[in-house]
């Protein structure tokens, strides 16, 4: 069998022929200069994938992306925080190129293969000085990939990163991979950034593809509070470096890649999601027997995002009766058979009725830094899993703090 | 001109006929042996009309008064705190029967003439001996209303209660009503009702069609926090006592009739609004300049349901590229000439960029007690008005407090 094995340590420089570097430009507070400004490099072009936010008003680095990776070719990825580079009208747009434009130049690549991400406050113009200087001072190493996975955080507590190796036919290959969450930062810096990168060969239409279902289970499964941000990107990169038989749909090596690809997606999304902002539990949903695969998605998010649901798994509350009333206006079909509700492996609710259960047992269930919900609807065969985390005093201070 | 007044003190048995009465019967907490459950009857059957929740889980009290009000006829409602009666099988559906059928014995009605609303915990059944014994023990008054208003708190900090009196065609005619609040509650106590009250004859789909559009654009336009109970209900009883010509669409006092429960309905959704749990302060959303009013209410209510927004206000933070970010996930047509921001008076955005604005007069405008937000969208007609509240810690102390 094809094993997914985590390297100790990996991250997204892990495959072969990837290098990264971050500096402090001067983006971030002051106080602790952690990085800000990074790049990703390959040594040789990649077949490359993005998949953008959803919500209408893109920033500029968002667009400039899409343009670029309309070619499904890349070979670099330059990023800020501290600034979203959103809002900002035309001068956004010529900010974003110029980001672009400078890094390929350093590098020696085409500018049309530099992707772009930002990740700050809206409304308010890049200072390109500092970044322009940033990028200029990058050196690019081997272990550069833990400085970048430093330099996309905001309100993150940790980095997030992760490699994994696999074989298919014959071969080995690695795929790595950062992201910073979607908590909410110093006041408006609302956005989930991916960087994955992997040494296989893969044809560009699958490599999209495969993305874009991976994302569609693990990053767009996660829920901190429902906002989402102008400036979520996630960015896959392929070199080929290790020397495979191009994977597409038909190659024996097309499932070993998705599943790899599935483990590292869903880790991250799954770190972010417990290091939502004020979080102190991750929360893990998964609903059951729904009409169809949307609607269990839908009901699971739905679940995950509650404000109630939330607030009672922070306080240790086993009040399945907010699980009931999320499901209920979530939209999706529930007129079956009756829904049952499971805390971890103990049922709360059966047929839409209160089952028997020690509260104290739920409450202690519910007081671990991993609660599982399940939810059957007895309608279908869909299923789904979301992840969220509670919702503690601290997200408020956090998101109504002052933003000078 | 037909000037809708205000009566001081007035409340729903402010109109003709109407009586009230609650009691403590002990669903509430003990310590403070506030009215838990009451009664609305009128001397006469109504024409009545009601709007429930959207939820597709309807608590039993719900279903039964759905089903009483098809005759588009109604005499009394009987209402409890404490408990919803909902997610409770066939024992809630027997209980919401025999609550109806208890008051119509007792005051010689007819038991289809009495609707039903509950508001608690969910998945708990009713304490029928209590719930009965307390109908039994409910005195009707002219200053019932009152008692009735506090009868139906849960979370509120306040009873809303109004009455307004108008004139058309010679006659004078009254509306009263008294609403609680969408504030969660104890835990998952998550309701809204209301109830009102006239003296106007009207006709019977007329007044289910004014209440309708009454409840669209006020009570359907306040979020506290996105959770939709299982047992929301207004309900509109017109007992023509004020001998008025029957009012239906074509009337010329149909116009006077609407604007006078649109201004009762109004009145008590801001209250609710600004009594959300944990509420400092009430947030008016305005958007204009929509494709269409639905786009229009779809924005408006995004923004004033987004945890960012909220947060931001709490904290007095002029941060504006958070109501542009809940508009661009709102799903509504945005792509026009650029969008304006106005917080009060002053404009923080202009065509979709920062406009030049003093920080610190916009801080002192989000520091009263009322903040009203205005966006124009530049794209069509389409205009709407949503009401919110801030998020404090508070919300999730309330929150996430054990049940028990």
């Amino acid at each position: 069998m094809n094993e997914i094995e985590e390297i100790p340590g990996g991250t997204i420089t892990s495959p072969k022929g990837f290098s990264a570097g971050a500096v402090y430009a001067g983006l971030k507070s002051e106080e602790k200069e952690l990085p800000d400004v990074g790049i990703l490099y390959s040594e040789v072009p990649c077949a490359a994938a993005g998949v953008f936010t959803a919500n209408r008003i893109k920033a500029a680095p968002v667009l400039l992306s899409q343009k670029n990776l309309s070619g499904r070719k890349a070979q670099a990825i330059v990023v800020n925080a501290g600034c979203a580079n959103a809002c900002v009208g035309e001068q956004g747009t010529t900010d974003a190129y110029d980001m672009a434009a400078f890094t390929a130049y350093k590098h020696n690549i085409d500018k049309e293969l530099v992707l772009v991400a930002s990740t700050g406050v809206i409304g308010v113009p890049l200072p390109m000085a500092k970044v322009r200087e940033g990028i200029d001072r990058v050196m690019l190493s081997l272990k550069g990939g833990h400085d970048l996975a430093w330099a996309i955080m905001t309100t993150d507590t940790s980095p997030k990163e992760i490699a994994v190796s696999v074989s298919a036919a014959g071969k080995e290959f690695i795929i790595g991979g950062i992201a910073k969450g979607a908590g909410m930062i110093h006041p408006n810096m609302a956005t989930l950034l991916g960087f994955l990168t992997t040494d296989a060969a893969v044809e560009p239409d699958f490599l999209q593809m495969t993305l874009r279902h991976a994302v569609d289970i693990s990053f767009n499964m996660i829920t901190v509070d429902g906002d989402t941000s102008t400036n979520d990107s996630v960015f896959l990169l392929a070199n080929g470096l290790a020397q495979n038989e191009p994977i597409d749909a038909d190659s024996p090596a097309a499932d070993v890649f998705e599943k790899a690809l599935e483990h590292v997606c869903l880790y991250l999304a799954k770190r972010i999601a417990g290091d939502g902002e004020g979080a102190t539990k991750l929360i893990e949903v998964t609903v059951e027997g729904a009409l169809t695969v949307a609607d269990a998605r839908m009901a699971a998010r739905t679940i995950a995002s509650s404000p109630l649901v939330k607030s009672a798994i922070y306080g240790a509350d086993p009040n399945w009766g907010r699980i009931m009333a999320a499901l209920g206006r979530s939209g999706v079909e529930i007129e079956g058979a009756g829904i049952d509700v499971y805390l971890g492996g103990l049922q709360v609710a059966q047929r839409t009725q209160a089952a028997r259960f020690d509260p104290k047992e739920a409450s202690a269930i519910l007081s671990q830094k991993q609660v599982a919900i399940r939810v059957n609807l007895h309608m279908g065969k869909g299923s789904a899993t979301a992840w969220g985390c509670d919702l503690s005093e601290e997200y408020v201070t956090i998101n109504s703090a002052y933003r000078t």
